[in-house]
């Protein structure tokens, strides 16, 4: 049976930063990501593929917002379910486009992840979604909506929505049976849509937004995959990023990646839970993780030494295995 | 093999005609539906659920229109995908909370159905969605859009959109083996995102709703369900409606049925696309299709003189064979 790969894509893979979101925007970048993936399949790969909804979910929520007088807005777990239709057809159309003579097919599954209901992470909320908005009107948006506001970046404030750590997929198994009889699966989307079990038993759906990366190391987990790849804009992790210093890294051991990033080498916001799901997924498995662009994820997964020229990403690799007596 | 029976539920029956469509109101209506596919599943079928998005389509338009100036609005193919993820997900967290002890999980799969790219209904518009307009408002739509507006029912001017007859899901293998695998599978919800193949043979989306009376006989072809049930607001069909010889149906031919479709009927509106679906799916498959409110769906599937006593829906069987020389 072919090896299983997991892609966690980040939000901005299909609406840049200089894009306002439009379909034919959208697309064109869902094609250039099939593109990538068919060098994949062509070496034999499965791919499950989790893609992030950041700008989407945005985007969603100001339109629910906007038309609230006509139509009741729906809470944010419904909106990241909104995302992952959306989602899940623009890049099974593209996949199915660019992939058809290598796929029998791409399918998308809507995805529930279960969170722990008591995760302190549900009280302080810290993602930031949505737009920007000034001061007064954020002091509005706390009073009349109930939001939680912080201001971000030094250019302006967004609202702000717990991130609790994933626990597992609902689908788990109805993924892993899809991947095993050859389809490329798109799931878990916008980190998946978060439950919470209630007293009574029942998943809830709870107002955050889980990460990704840790939705797709848990999801690689739950498909057996030989290997977890954070698919993001720079072709690989740097050490002491912004100082003289600044160096790529090719390859770093579980034990020495998790050395960098309680020196804090890694932001929280953005290269720190890439790197911290990478070291899970290694540590758990004994497998491989990588993170680099789309362009080069092929050659990441590429053995060192292999068949591959020129430029690579950042592999994660399990710790070398102490020398018996 | 379990054997299965596909399921066509109407939009109302999740936002019903006096609800705006809160979350509350969704899944207290998705709860009711979820024991009425316990008591199927409790008899040993297995089910596929195609569920309507009419209303939530609708919402979804005034929203993505209301906001256009912040946000680019997508396209009519792309909020049925939206409402797919929303539906499916309020779907699936239904069955699993009313369903717990008898499944293994439900799933819902973005579905797209292929469209013939000549269907000559895509140049008549016929099918309206979203909300009512004055004539004016209509007038200014139509300019300022280029939706193509119509007067409905008397109650003012809504826009229509066409609506072309189903070829095939393109997921329908993935559906048929997640059913064979014993999961409820939502599928084909509002009808399916339509795709037509391109010159150059990739599927694209068109700005079309297809009916999902239409979708759910497709689907049950290819899953190759015992029964599909199309599942509504009355309890049987009925001949003469609106006369003083107005009569329920309990049982009918696909003969005796296209000759009452022939007749008018069945108003191409409400209630003649459920009974030409129906007819559809017992010709070319020998077996039978019901017609019924949710709550007789269980009795109504019982063979005649079977353990249930009390109301049952209309049910439409094959012609009977013509006896042996």
């Amino acid at each position: 049976m072919a090896e299983t790969t997991v892609l966690a894509l980040g939000g901005n893979a299909l609406i840049r930063e200089d894009q306002r979101g439009t379909l034919d925007e959208q697309y064109t970048n869902a094609l250039a990501m099939a593109h990538s993936v068919r060098s994949l399949i062509r070496k034999g790969w499965n791919v499950v593929i989790v893609h992030g909804n950041g700008p989407q979910i945005g985007n969603l929520a100001i339109q629910h917002e906007g038309s609230s007088d006509l139509v009741p807005a729906l809470p944010l777990f419904t909106l990241s379910a909104m995302t992952q239709g959306q989602l899940g057809s623009l890049i099974c159309l593209a996949l199915n486009e660019v992939c058809k003579r290598e796929i029998q097919g791409a399918v998308s599954v809507v995805t529930h992840v279960e969170i722990d209901a008591a995760d302190p992470a549900l009280l302080h909320p810290t993602k930031p979604i949505g737009p920007f908005f000034s001061r007064s009107e954020a002091a509005d948006l706390e009073a009349g909506k109930g939001w939680i506001m912080a201001e971000d970046s030094g250019r302006g404030y967004r609202r702000v929505v717990p991130s609790p750590r994933p626990m597992a997929p609902i689908e788990a198994a109805a993924i892993s049976a899809l991947v095993d009889l050859g389809y490329i699966v798109v799931a878990g989307g916008g980190g998946g849509i978060p439950v919470a079990r209630s007293p009574d038993g029942a998943y809830r759906g709870v107002d955050a937004v889980i990460d990704k990366d840790y939705v797709a190391e848990r999801i690689a987990d739950s498909v057996d995959a030989e290997a977890l790849v954070m698919v993001t804009g720079v072709n690989s992790v740097r050490l002491d990023f912004g100082t003289p210093r600044a160096r790529p890294v090719s390859e770093m051991t579980a034990s020495q990646a998790r050395r960098h990033l309680a020196d804090g080498q890694f932001p929280p916001g953005s290269m720190g839970p890439k790197v911290e799901a990478a070291i899970e997924f290694v540590e758990s498995t004994g497998r491989i993780s990588a993170i680099t662009t789309p362009e080069l994820v092929y050659a990441t997964l590429d053995e060192p030494g292999g068949v591959i020229a020129g430029p690579r990403g950042t592999r994660i690799v399990p710790d070398p295995e102490p020398a018996s007596a």
